[in-house]
Order: structure tokens, then sequence, then C-alpha cells
């Protein structure tokens, strides 16, 4: 097949083009016995509660260091489920193609997608493909959307109670600086790379290992202070994490200081805060520093029962400030 | 509010003004006790087999005579549903907003989503947004997956056999061209409408009736054309229609004439193909017109033993010749 190979409208007129797309790529590598049967809708069989998610990818780049939005699409809505407890079984995509697309960045996006799909067992058993004229999208963009079954209940933002311990499964704000040395061509792009990973294994082990987390939340958009300020918000709490237990790497931290960004605000896509009983806290992080991709899952901070709806940030200096929510002009499309 | 009030970047970044558009918007309208928990993902209770189906919406225009992008987003998902058998639940919402959007017509659009929901009982129950820069995107894409409690079961297009009757819910070809005639902005165009419409209600009385149709299908991009030869693979069996019998309204025929356009290949959006037993045919027919969506339904052909994988147009003065599958560019954009 010729490298500039390009997709066509054609490819998305619901003719022979399309079908041939379809199968060609689409059933060639997501292939399954229900995905394989070709209706309009997937028919499935559940049982009890499920967790049900959706989220659109218009990230750019497309191709990033640490991953692309295809991966990023299929792990961004596996740790959504796994936020809610729950083991992700179905994925839908949606593609949304400008014409002229090139055919082996399509098929490259398929093969990571498909590669991050093993990683959690989940399969794609429905999809949609449109295809619209050059100028009026950018590349690509993917929505995907998920179903998984629960397999730990009752896990929610508005849980929190005074004493809890909050736990970062990971550094924070690898992936939008990442992201953003990509756009801006930094030299320093080089030695940052995404956190972008699926997390079903390392949150099912806390599960599989008798933890029962109170509230899970993957850090995207907004990142931690994002979340933090939204569980402090709902369950009506204070949270109060210490500067110092918060892992940063010197080059977010570089870049953040060049750009003025504020690296609790820079997004994840493989970094989960993890709100535990304070009993519980120690044996968490011993079971998530078991995986790679939470090896430097860190305790940073506990619940309150003042400063009601308030993130206070300690400094190693024994100063402390409010974390405020993200608000203005973040760094768009980093998912 | 001023009439020229704008989306912007920061109403997807994740922050303070992504909460203000996600609640002053989306939940004011959409709300219901589950989107309201505001979680990742949406956790549900269903029971035994359920159908699964996604579909992204890229329509332009935006908003058209019967309809726009945020009815045909949610007629769409429900009809794909009701083809497998479905009532349709819950469905998510991912928003793709090109930033200077009005704000007007978000909410025109939100509306619009609002009123077909009713018409099926479907709730949004998980939701997305993001805004890229100008230029990046067209306006606004919507995605909608949607999930269904499976009450009419076995409905597949490997179904077909020697004597099924065919019917097809409605004339064809309404969408595709009324599209067409704003797209041009063709003077005919005021003639035209969009046959955009749920079909939980006319397809689950055949339901309720007793009559279990053997396959269903919303006949959308290749329109009838697609349909039928997708039929005729998956069940390696001949349909027959007659061309006297398909209804196509003057004004769509008019602009097929001066397009070159087939209207079997013009997409629906609220046009239903049903295969029935044959004693099932009339009795199918006789409740399907008690609808005002479905009062031109009339059955246009049958399953043949002979011609496998091919579909044969029966004209009015006794010659035949075959309905191919759509290919080539056809109308972009269409839904």
């Amino acid at each position: 097949m010729s490298d500039n190979k390009k997709i066509l409208l054609s490819h998305g007129g619901g003719g022979e083009e399309m079908q041939s797309l379809i199968g060609g790529l689409f059933f060639k590598h997501f292939g399954n016995e229900i995905l394989d049967k070709m209706e309009d809708s997937a028919t499935l069989d559940v049982k009890g509660k499920i967790a049900f998610t959706t989220d659109s990818f218009t990230v750019t780049p497309l191709f990033f260091n640490g991953g692309d939005i295809g991966k990023i699409a299929i792990a961004g809505t596996v740790n959504d489920l796994v936020s809610a407890g729950a083991r992700p079984l179905y994925i839908s995509c949606g593609f949304i193609i400008e014409e002229g697309f090139l055919y082996k960045d399509l098929e490259q996006i398929v093969l990571s997608m498909k590669a991050e799909l093993e990683k959690s067992g989940a399969k794609i058993v429905a999809g949609d493909t449109k295809v619209v004229p050059k100028g009026k999208a950018d590349g690509i963009f993917i929505n995907t959307s998920g179903i998984g079954e629960i397999i730990c209940g009752d896990i929610s933002s508005h849980n929190l109670n005074e004493g809890d311990a909050i736990i970062i499964s990971n550094e924070v704000g690898n992936h939008g600086a990442c992201i953003l040395a990509n756009r801006e061509e930094l030299r320093v792009s080089g030695d940052l790379k995404s956190d972008c990973a699926s997390l079903f294994a390392p949150v099912s082990a806390l599960f599989e290992n008798g933890i029962k987390p109170k509230a899970l939340r993957d850090a995207t958009r907004g990142g931690l202070s994002a979340v933090l300020n939204e569980w402090a918000l709902a369950s009506n709490v204070g949270i109060e994490v210490n500067e110092s237990d918060i892992l940063v790497s010197n080059e977010v931290r570089g870049l953040c200081e060049i750009f003025g960004f504020e690296p609790y605000e820079l997004a994840n896509e493989g970094t989960m805060a993890i709100c535990v009983k304070q009993e519980d806290a120690e044996k968490a992080l011993e079971i998530l520093r078991e995986f790679d991709e939470c090896k430097k899952a860190n305790i940073i901070g506990k619940v309150l029962n003042s400063y009601k709806q308030r993130v206070i940030l300690k400094s190693p200096w024994g100063t402390s400030r409010f974390l405020e929510p993200p608000k203005g002009e973040l760094l768009p499309r980093i998912c």
C-alpha cells in the first residue's frame, strides 16, 4: 500500500469505500465476536450495575512522546470506568476524520488503540466513521464511550471524611507538559514523556487486596488541582496536601516556570488521585508501587474537617496557600 | 444574556468556565438523578441483554428544515437502538465545539436534544465537552452513544428468508434532499423537510402487538439501497422491490434529476426498513400507519431465494435492474 494513501470523503459516505475502510482497517485490528456481527448496535450481556462514560479526544499533536490520540482515547475511557470501580468491558469508537488524512497515520492510531485495549481486556464493540471536507476538522477527532462492570461499588467524590488519606499514583503534569513542549517544538521535549496509561491493573490490584477506595479520579483536564477542588466541594470537606510530597519532575517544573503554568493544573493521562481510609494508605501505596505506571505513587495529604470546600497546599517551609480551582485559558487540546 | 455570547476555549479547559457551561446549560436541560451526580462515569442498573451503539454527527448546515444537529444526534442513536429491538434508556453526549460558536445556537441545539429525548424517554447520563480553536472544527460536532434494554430479541440482518416481506416506514430520500437543498440554497428548499424522527413509538407498537420483525434498520447513510444490499449479503438471499411501491416525493424526485442522485441512496433520518414474515406484513403496516412519522409506510417487496446477495428493482413497466450498493462520493455530512 502506498505511503501517501489518503482518506477520502467517500470513506465516510456509507457506500462501498466505507465498507472497505471498516473491513480492511477497523475490523482487521479490533475484530471480536461482537463487532464482527456488523449490526448498528452491539448486543451485550451484562449483569448488575454498570458504569457508562464518554470522552471526545482532540489532542494536538496527534503523536507525542509516550503516546498518540489512539492510546489516549482508550486509556482515557478505561480510566474513567476504573474511577467508577468498574472493569472496562466494552468500548465504542467514533472517528471524525479530515479528508486527506494519511491512511498510514490512521493505521498507526488504530494499532495504538489495539495495544492499549489489551492492557485492560476491553473490546471495541461499536463504531462510527465520519469524514469531513479538508479544513473542516483538524486531522482526526476520536470519541470513545465505554461500559464497565462495577466490581467495587460506592466510589464517589461525595465520600470523603475527615482523616482520609489522599494518594496520587504518579508524578503530576507529565502529559500536559509533554504536549506543550511537543507543540512548541522545545528542545526539552525529548525529556518529557506523557504519563498516558490505562490504570485498570494497579487499581484492580487494590480491590483484590481488599482496599476499597472512597474516591478515585483520573487527574486529566485541570490536573490534580481540579480533582481535589471537586472532591472538597462535593464532600463539603477541606483537603490539605504537602507540596513536598507531590512529585513533579525537573523538566515539568522548568517548563512551568517558563510558561507560567502551575504543575498541579497540568493534565495527566495515566495518573489517578485516590482517597482511602487513613489505615489503608500505606498498604495501598505498597500495592500501587508494584506497577511500573504507579511506582512513584505517594501519599500527599489528608482530609480536614476545617477549610470546607477548599484545598490547602503546604510548602516545605511551613507556609500554606489555597490551591484554587483552575480557571481561564488552560492549555487547550491536551486530550 | 447577550445574543452574541460566544463559546471560548476556556469553556473546554476543565476549569471554572467549563463547570459553568456544564451547569448552566447541559445540566439545566438534561438534568436527571443520574447525571446530577456529576461523576466521570454514570452508574446504571441494567438487566439482561443490552444494545450499545455510537454515532458522531457532523451535519451541515447545523439547522435545517425539520431539525438540527441536536435532534438528529438523539434520533439517530435512538433509532440505532430501536433497530436492535431495544428500548432506549441511556445516552452519552460528547460535544466538540469550535471556539467562537454562538452560545444561543448551542442552547437551541441542547433544547432540540431535550425535546427529542422526551419522545423515547431516554436520558442523557454522561457527557464531555471539548472546545477547539477557531478553524479547527466546523461549528459543532456531536457524538451520542446509547444503551438500550433489548425488549425484542434476535433482530438481525442475517435473518431474512425467502418469502419475507420488506416494509419501508416512510417516503425515502427526504433528509438527504433537504440537506442538499439547504446547502445549495435552492428555492425548492422550503418544500423539502427532513424526515428526522425518533421511531421508538411506532416500532415498539409492533412489538406490543406481537409482531417480531426479523430485521430492522434505520436507512441513514447510503439510504434504502445500502440497507437492502447489506441484508441481501448478510442473509445470502435476493431482495426484490417494486419501484412503484417505494414512495418518493415530487420534490425529492426533482432534486435527484437535477443533481443526478438516486433517491434510494439518499439518507433518511427517521425512516426504517423492516423485514417481517409475509403473514405479518399487512398487520405491521396497519400499526405503523397509525403514527404520524410512519403514515406513508408501505410494503415494497419480498425476499427471494434467487439472485443471491443482489437487490432487484422492478419498474412499473415490467422491466427490472439491479439496485447496486452505493459507492463513490455520496452527499457528505448529511448526518
